[in-house]
């Protein structure tokens, strides 16, 4: 029995998922650069007319502009993540723990919307939520972390959490000085030596 | 020559300008609870409806909303300098220090417009609009600095600026935890005694 629709029946539907794929990467594409420009004020508007799509394509793939930011962010988490595991084997555990930390820094100063995207879900009444970006981050950092502190470099009260908080609150701090990079690397270096350490 | 007018003719001007500040008082005190409560976000057209005048009132006493928070601000800020004044002749430096910026902390955590006023004047693209509540702040931690700096007590490469950037990041980071004073408190101990400091 021939069934000549078959193939052409099967390739509309893989077609839509093409187009949607198409569509997903053309927005997140107009995202990120909205995020650099605007932070977390992001208009999911704006992003839809740049784009040539309805708003509610843009709310399809992205519900809320939490979505939005955590994907923009992703790319950079993950490449954080990667950086992080390269750094595991590094000898010197301070140093390889303050590199990626600095990382961290940098890119949340430059990335706006990922300070935002990581200090947002607090503000979120939805308990439920997790913070996907700020628990790569910490996964990353923990045995980064753990080593350091094994070889009494760093402070052995300090979890993953308050290494993120601080870089978060850092790049929050110095978001519109002139040179926000310039400042953050200032304060991280401080936050690094302690500010008042015990003798 | 009789003047019956005259006490009559000066009384009423002094009853515009007592007319203007209890005006001035009772706006200032409905910004603080709407400060308190919505923080940067604070409504003026809320403010003004509360108080019961217009909003030109409200923007006659406060053109922008930086003007407002700063106005908010500054009772507690003036409350820190005298406090940062009582401190200064404290027997232990670092102690005093510590203790000063502790309460800068917890205030810009209590109160969020503060952190949010103290942050803001790098947003303003104005250069020649001066940050009143932050130059206060540092004015105000400026001779505690100094004097634990002097008995090697404070890192030499700290500002009294650098301080109040890191009280307000803590601030800013930690804004919509679940218990921001407790986590506020935890990284300023942290940013005290160093992730990770040089041995």
């Amino acid at each position: 029995m021939p069934m000549p629709q078959q193939p052409e029946r099967s390739e509309r539907p893989e077609r839509q998922r093409a187009d949607a794929r198409r569509n997903y990467a053309r927005i997140l594409a107009v995202a990120e650069q909205e995020v650099a420009a605007h932070g977390a004020d992001a208009s999911l508007e704006k992003i839809a007319r740049t784009v040539g799509v309805g708003s509610a394509t843009v709310r399809r793939h992205f519900p809320t502009r939490r979505a939005l930011l955590e994907a923009v962010a992703q790319e950079r988490i993950t490449a954080l993540g990667a950086r992080a595991h390269d750094l595991a084997d590094h000898d010197d555990s301070r140093a390889a723990l303050l590199e990626w930390l600095g990382e961290v820094v940098e890119y949340c100063v430059c990335a706006r919307g990922l300070a935002a995207a990581l200090s947002y879900d607090f503000a979120e009444t939805d308990p439920v939520h997790e913070n996907s970006c700020a628990a790569d981050l910490e996964a990353a950092a923990a045995p980064l972390l753990d080593r350091a502190v094994r070889d009494g470099r760093a402070s052995p009260d300090a979890t993953p959490a308050d290494l993120i908080a601080l870089a978060v609150g850092i790049a929050l701090a110095t978001a519109g000085h002139p040179d926000p990079a310039a400042r953050a690397h200032r304060l991280f270096q401080l936050t690094v030596a302690g500010i008042s350490p015990q003798r």
